[in-house]
């Protein structure tokens, strides 16, 4: 299998589902309907009618339910049909679709993919610093990317990358003379660079003490399986503690679509000059152009000239540059096995419980 | 084989062809060219030289023949070659296409796609209705839908979707609270919709005696394998005969062009107001929109959202409604397998004298 | 396998590669980069970078080497990685990319696209005629082709479809009445139409003594394996040597990009009226126009009907006109199963070598 199923997967940002609106997006190459409730609350489901197999997202929202635009069944939040308005209205037990997991929290829609049973809440990646940032200091996005999912994580992983895909944009800290550390958290990867007395970054320059003034600057990337990074930049005086500095805390949320696409959500915030609103649409356009012009088009080459979804299959040559996103590629991999073994386990289980079963002839 | 062969079926209104033209179409996988001999009689042979496989449409009608615009090679109406343009001109024994039986009656070209000698113009449906129809009581077209052709005909056969789908266009009659009920003809399927004493279509109840009366209003299909159905819809006073009202004949006709491809062929008609040219005009306008926009995007979603083009291996959840629908698949599935296992049979009775020919060797 | 890998490709017109340009094209589905040295000359290494796969041809010439735009590294015309700009700027040994051997000779930019060390520059064909042209009598172009190269090279290789395929533009010659001759010499294929005491095409009438006057004709094309073609076409006073007559030599160079793809380089020329500057333009652009409005639709859907990339599979009608083609598809086919049997025997070695070594746990 190519994916971890049992984890949280980021489905939308919450603000793209609208109160009344049916929200769908492939995940996992599963279609999955996004709806509120008349609470309010985010749920999902199966996009695909257990009758017909109808796109529901095609259909209507009606309150804690959703009705199929072919035949009027509707199903609620638990994925069961609790309307047949054909005839008498029976509705048969097999109606139903699936129901995922769905747990709303740091402005994210997050999705269970796996088995339901599993889905504990507490292992959701703490991004509560995005819960109380006003407008003026953040700005977020999506876009899908057609690519594998891994080769965008390693993209993170691996900032080196920076002075020269984005040397005019966001290539002043050189990256590539910085040998980067490590410091994992058990399945978390992270990897750090530190440029201690460096020419300040001009964006961080002016919120220093001294603009001119040597500086220590930081770049951190915290992974997490299967794909989300939340990446730390920022710069303190020369020898100064980290928060007389300033610092921008940005987030590179990747769920994977298919093997070969990936829906990408972003979020960038800074934590000096907050109120700057102007500051912020300029950072905001800047990133986003960033991505969509330079990592984007790279990624997506990659991915066309690679031939395959699996890198290491392809034999690339490993640089120490690579460790970051190596390590990250040997925890998923773990995880996937494991997983895997755990499924392969349980159905030769049922496979012997099935052999028990006396014989019967089927009408 | 995902195909009945030995049938007849539609591969162009006969005015699709014009007299000089070369004409073509896909169906069932094979391009098939449609021409018109110097008598104006219909013709119907391969698209596909069997020199060098250019398409014969590509080339130059030539009275009784058509002449390949590659290499000028010229066929006639049985799918012989009978001019080689080149040197001596001598024509080799293999220079020739297949040539399928075609009977112009309808206004329909009917093609057989089968094994020619069990062609049997009386296989035919009979739609003779349509012969005397005058153009301001009557409407047809043809469009190409992306899904298989057995959902176009499910979606026909069970038109208790219409409440849903169709809501402000067709959907007054309710059907969706009315039991359906059989009367099959042989492998012919009808499943009929009756609504005694309701509220008239407003379509109709202007051309009853009293427009606010209580109505008998009917719903008929008849479907003929492999995928022609024929639809009468009218209504008649509370207890009047229905000769007595009013009455509508449609046609909904589907030819596979590949296992997920349909040519769909539309007629409808009336039987009242008949010279009424507006109305004809915006019934026809109408119901083109109901197919367009409201049942295409729905069945061609269907198709992309099944991933396969086997229905039954996606295990839908029946509902009594899908009765009428499963009734036709049953017999086309039927009818299919009958046919493979003829054709099964003749390749083992095949295979049982090859065994007796002595073996040789092969140069 | 479905090409001769030991063989000179035509990659590119060596004036498509400006002096600072990263050029790139996909031969025999292999990414290719051009470019030219500090000293000029034409190099080629695969265009994707070993470490992570990258398009080179999105990075930056950099004198006598290529930077590749996601992480910097540089490859010289050997393919091997001569920079690493990361950290100590250690270089792993396996970081190199294939290099193609490449011979610039005849304004074309021929590619090795085999064992290297066969590579022998006298196999070339002797296109040596192009050499000293001047702009007014020659013109020359590239499109790519959506078929087989053999298909392409079949169109050339049986010019008897010209009074079929272009009777407005270049059938006066009635090539379909003559039979054609052979005159191959070792691999290669040379075949000739020669009319004699003919009325001669206009475009060459008017530079005979006598423009009324009937004249003996020749068109003779000389394939080269794999795919390249000199079509000479000229015309005399009956009775007269041809070298007092007047000339076109054409060049028709198909190199597969893929096995459905193909590019095709043509050039024309003419040893008459040489300076003659509308007279070319005029000549270019008709015959552009024929390739692209005449030949190439036929050859495209020729490919679609066909339905596989093995015409002989397919089993068409062979007629006379097509020995031509079949005697270069035989001498092609021979050429490939010869390269293959070399490899499958070195393959043999190789694993007879490998199955004397010990085995060995694999940690």
């Amino acid at each position: 299998m190519a994916y971890l199923r049992n984890s949280w997967y980021v489905g939308a940002w919450a603000d793209e589902i609208a109160p009344e609106a049916l929200f769908h997006r492939t995940l996992l190459e599963e279609p999955v309907l996004f709806f509120r409730n008349t609470q309010g609350e985010l749920k999902a489901i199966s996009d695909r009618c257990s009758h017909r197999f109808a796109p529901l997202h095609m259909g209507t929202h009606c309150g804690d339910s959703v009705a199929c635009a072919y035949h009027g069944l509707r199903y609620d939040a638990s994925g069961k049909c609790v309307h047949n308005p054909h005839q008498d209205g029976a509705i048969p037990a097999a109606a139903k679709v699936k129901a995922y997991p769905l747990v709303e929290r740091h402005r994210i829609a997050w999705v269970w993919m796996g088995d339901p049973a599993l889905a504990d809440p507490s292992r959701i990646p703490d991004f509560s610093f995005a819960d109380d940032l006003v407008p003026t200091q953040m700005s977020k996005g999506y876009t899908l990317a057609r690519s594998n999912y891994q080769l965008l994580s390693d993209n993170i992983m691996d900032l080196s990358h920076v002075d020269f895909l984005h040397p005019t944009t966001l290539g002043a800290n050189e990256l590539s003379k910085v040998k980067a550390t490590f410091a994992d958290k058990g399945d978390d990867v992270q990897i750090c660079w530190w440029s201690p007395n460096s020419k300040a970054f001009p964006g961080f320059a002016a919120y220093l003490p001294d603009a001119d003034a040597l500086a220590d600057q930081w770049t951190e990337v915290m992974w997490h399986a299967p794909g989300y990074m939340r990446l730390e930049n920022g710069a303190t005086t020369a020898g100064r503690p980290r928060d007389e500095g300033v610092n921008t805390t940005n987030l590179h949320l990747m769920t994977p679509e298919s093997e070969t696409s990936t829906h990408y959500f972003f979020l960038n915030s800074r934590d000096f000059d907050v109120a700057n609103g102007p500051l912020n649409d300029m950072a905001a356009q800047m990133l986003a152009g960033v991505f969509t012009n330079e990592d984007k088009p790279m990624v997506e080459a990659q991915q066309r000239y690679m031939g395959t979804t699996d890198l290491m299959a392809a034999k690339p040559v490993l640089l120490p540059i690579d460790a970051g996103a190596m390590r990250c590629r040997r925890v998923l991999q773990r995880l996937i096995e494991k997983e895997n073994a755990v499924a392969a386990a349980a159905a030769k289980t049922e496979a012997t419980v099935a052999s028990t079963i006396p014989i019967r002839a089927v009408p």
